[in-house]
């Protein structure tokens, strides 16, 4: 197994086997180590210091049901501090059949504005990389150089790069990568990873594992135990089954729920239901794919060996593709949270998104704080659409924008600004359900759901049942279970969305561990798993702390503690002590 | 004497006695200390919970020489801690002659976008204070403005309030001041506290000082004769004498000097020598004046009372004003920092920058800045002024370059940002001049150069001469010596170049310990007077630290630590340890 260091200022390589330091490590166990040990957390996200680092879970290219996710790390241009962001794709399991466990990138090219991409091989010992050009492909909509990369490299490789939102250094910009139809709609999005990856000069970076021996076990007979018990539990599973609540509806079924709940945000969070929800819920995508197509269309898999399968595509009335995939944070972020309940409209804006390599959720919410600001009605899903092709021009006003929502608040001097540690929160109001705004506030990735998915026991009732509006400490021993399990999950290659089955069912769980202890020749036990992911957040943690975070920045935004958020007229009441205990009993 | 405390929630106010503890306070000293018992240091600069500060020096209003400075203070929207700019005008002693110690301007309007002005006068017995709509004054340029005023409230008012900068609420917008000729352009310039006031709904207050009494001391024949001390040796300095360096050539006199150090910042902060310095320098201007005057025109006082009269004005080949003040700050922030050598264009922009409300220092670099990000070419004067314009009219790159030049870096991914905690850096290169990289590094207020002046010993020879390019630990007592008695300083209402006599010439200093021991009663030595600029800057610290600051914010920023400055081939290098003695010692 090796590590491919990329050196973009002289444009060399290096092969480099992995250290006896980093065996255990895979996906964000191995990014944010390696970022924790290597790059000057004081350091700018944007110059020559910082690093970019793709890790492949550790159990990505093997048959561990829905494990091919991806991991990208570095210092986040938007938040300041360490950066994890996963993606499912054939990119994965690529780079774990070439043996490589991780791409360092690192340097910074002398010369501005110039464009060069790596190709990776298998020359039948080892992995081979050559740097060509790219300029050809900069300024470009990715769903046109997708093509091209595949005409050009072959059918068999699979892309992950930047579009325009990267070059153009936007602290809203994503990696994007393949999807199984080698369309550029899988982003590595949250974090502004594309421009650190812009700001190298790195525009793709293409993988072809052709010829490239299979991933090995120290127990295979035990690893493939595990993944059996495992996916068994995936396909029992209510939320995860086929034609289960994910394969059906997609992510877009928490639309409904959530809005029930009262803690679906609306128009930039000054309001918990949205009136126009009903029309752009799970059900109703599906609904409107049904009479369009003529024929009920399930969920197709982000990646190879996905057994959730709940990537939704969103069909027009010809029949024709508007966008893959359209997800729930998508779906809210450009819809309700922007008062648009358009679903075509937001099924275009999500792939204008894709096509210039923008996060969606940032997107959507800063957007949201624009209209909040005045700059357009909330509601006008047309300016929407004109604001994100400005942001893809790079006009002034897409550059504001594109420096997403904490920007945006800044430029316009509006106070109202859901974000924490400069990142957007998702689609789930903290005011509403408390346990999520205890990992959005002191998350090491700023505002994120899937730093640690409350929602779970929350709201869906998976692994227990807990009041939502409930404001004690027990949240904050919540929220720490659920963010080290998932920094552990996160390491696994696996998706998240395994959880609902490792939560709910034990053999499932079960599963698990024996598929990394068949992989690693190891006797973890499930809670010393759970507690490596502890220190996988102790290291993130320990970035942050060098980059200047204290525990003031664990905070929820100022204006949700005086903001009563309807229905439920409810503030941001967890305590300043209630948040600390979260990282102070780590 | 009073504080009137204003609250814009429900346009009540409230005259209050000032109670014991700030008895002996004014200027910084009292700004600084009310906004921290005051103001939650987490609460959002533009939210309801900021309040904004206005306090005269403790000797304005009296014949103390040049004392006639007053602090603005509150939380600063660029900067994220707390602010105090201060300025000079007739407004300080017109406050002072109220008997009004500080105006507080707390709360929060419920209606945005409607404006109100406050009109004090003196109703025989105390001071009167009344709420004017002022919707009318919204949106337009302040020179149009001010002259509305003064027909409405009299030729004797003066004037505090903000232009369409502030309105738009950005980060780079002061708060204005009548000057001797009744125009708006002194300024509390720095630190967005424009937009606090913009934020609040309040536009002007208009203060009439009529028939009020005059200021009282303590013990009025001490005070006198610390007076005549001090202004015997204000008028001995070569700086500060009539027809001295500062009275002839301004404080443009710098340009040549700094540039010749190597320490002129040039074109973004990459190169501390211009080309076209001698073009700007202010003996061209005096020279210029010359020419078009067909006399020697020397300068003139920014307030009632200045002996020193430094303020500058250019005028055109027809003999008009083009602008009044031109100051080395402006004159290079404009000019060099943008490789502009047209002194008129930046007249011109000097102008537009009172006409808005803007910052000409953070201006300039934004500017600067977007230069640096290849928005237009440095030089280009023509387009600068444009964009300037622009910033008027509030549109996006008007917004982009409104926010500072931090949000420009931020907004074009540009890491080449010469500020410290979101503060532009003034005139001096801080590779160059070692100590004043330790003050912009280590001040409560961002980068400023009037936090702790060490450019007297470092260049001009006052106090001492130190060798600007040591980086060793004694810069951190220069800094440290300079920021304490810099805070003392602030608080009497002295301009700070009050400084160069009261260093070289010991019975000036004599005479200002006289002057404050006449005012108060007290008998403070010299030492105990800057030891009580200590304590304002510990209050000050600490409220930083309550907003999140760290000893990791005291630091240059990261591309002057590895780019060599030219000529003198120089990086950032004074240590961080060093750095962290300035307060770690105080």
């Amino acid at each position: 197994m090796w590590i491919l260091r990329v050196n973009m200022t002289d444009r060399s390589l290096k092969l480099e086997e992995v250290p006896e330091k980093y065996q255990q490590l895979g996906g964000r166990g191995l990014t944010s180590t390696i970022i924790y040990d290597e790059v000057d957390p004081q350091c700018h996200p944007l110059g020559p210091y910082n690093k970019l680092v793709f890790a492949p879970g550790l159990l990505s290219g093997t048959v561990a049901p829905s494990s091919s996710r991806l991991s990208v790390g570095g210092k986040s241009p938007l938040t300041g501090g360490i950066k994890e962001s996963n993606v499912g794709s054939g990119y994965a399991p690529a780079l774990a059949k070439l043996g490589l466990k991780a791409i360092i990138v690192e340097g910074h090219p002398e010369e501005a504005g110039k464009y060069w991409m790596l190709h990776l091989t298998w020359d039948g010992e080892k992995p081979h990389a050559e740097f060509l050009p790219a300029d050809e492909y900069v300024g470009r909509d990715l769903y046109k150089v997708f093509p091209k990369l595949y005409t050009r490299f072959g059918k068999k490789v699979h892309v992950a790069g930047i579009g325009v939102a990267g070059e153009l250094k936007y602290k809203n910009s994503g990696v994007a990568f393949d999807d199984m139809k080698q369309k550029p709609t899988r982003y590595s999005g949250r974090g502004g990873l594309g421009a650190v990856m812009g700001s190298k000069g790195l525009k793709f970076i293409v993988v072809d594992s052709t010829g490239a021996p299979a991933v090995t076990f120290a127990n295979e007979a035990l690893f493939k135990q595990g993944a059996k018990k495992l996916r068994e539990a995936l396909g029992e599973h209510a939320l995860t089954k086929p034609k289960g609540g994910l394969n059906t509806y997609g992510t877009a079924v928490l639309v409904n729920i959530i809005n029930e709940a009262g803690a679906f945000p609306t128009r930039n969070f000054r309001d918990g239901r949205f009136e126009g929800a009903a029309k752009i819920s799970g059900e109703t995508i599906f609904e409107a794919n049904k009479k369009r197509m003529g024929k009920e269309i399930y969920n197709h898999a982000c990646s190879p060996g996905c057994v959730i399968q709940c990537s939704g595509t969103l069909y027009d009335e010809q029949g024709e593709e508007i966008v893959s995939c359209i997800e729930y944070e998508s779906d809210w972020a450009l819809g309700a949270d922007c008062g648009i309940d358009d679903l075509d409209a937001i099924g275009k804006m999500v792939y204008l998104c894709n096509a210039y390599g923008l996060d969606t959720i940032e997107t959507g919410v800063a957007i949201g704080v624009a209209m909040d600001s005045g700059l357009l009605p909330f509601g006008d899903a047309k300016g929407a659409i004109k604001l994100i092709k400005k942001m893809g021009k790079g006009t002034p006003i897409g550059r504001i924008l594109g420096g997403g929502a904490a920007l945006v608040g800044e430029a316009f001097g509006n106070p109202r600004v859901p974000a924490v540690k400069g990142q957007a929160m998702p689609a789930y109001e903290p005011r509403a359900i408390k346990g999520i705004g205890v990992t959005y506030a002191t998350s090491t990735m700023g505002a994120d759901h899937t730093a640690g998915y409350t929602i779970a026991p929350e709201i869906a009732g998976t692994g227990g049942k807990v009041d939502p509006l409930l404001a004690d400490a027990s949240k904050a021993e919540l929220s720490r279970a659920f963010q080290k399990t998932t920094a552990a999950l996160d390491s696994t290659g696996h998706c998240l969305f395994i959880s609902f089955a490792i939560l709910d069912i034990p053999s499932g769980f079960e599963g698990l561990v024996e598929e990394i202890n068949g992989m690693l020749g190891t006797n973890f036990t499930g809670d010393e798993i759970v507690s490596l992911g502890g220190e996988i957040l102790k290291r993130e943690r320990a970035f942050n702390e060098g980059a200047g975070f204290t525990n003031l920045d664990d905070r929820l935004p100022e204006f949700m503690k005086y903001e009563k958020l309807p229905p439920h007229n409810v503030v941001a009441d967890v305590t300043d002590e209630i948040m600390d205990k979260v990282y102070g009993d780590l």
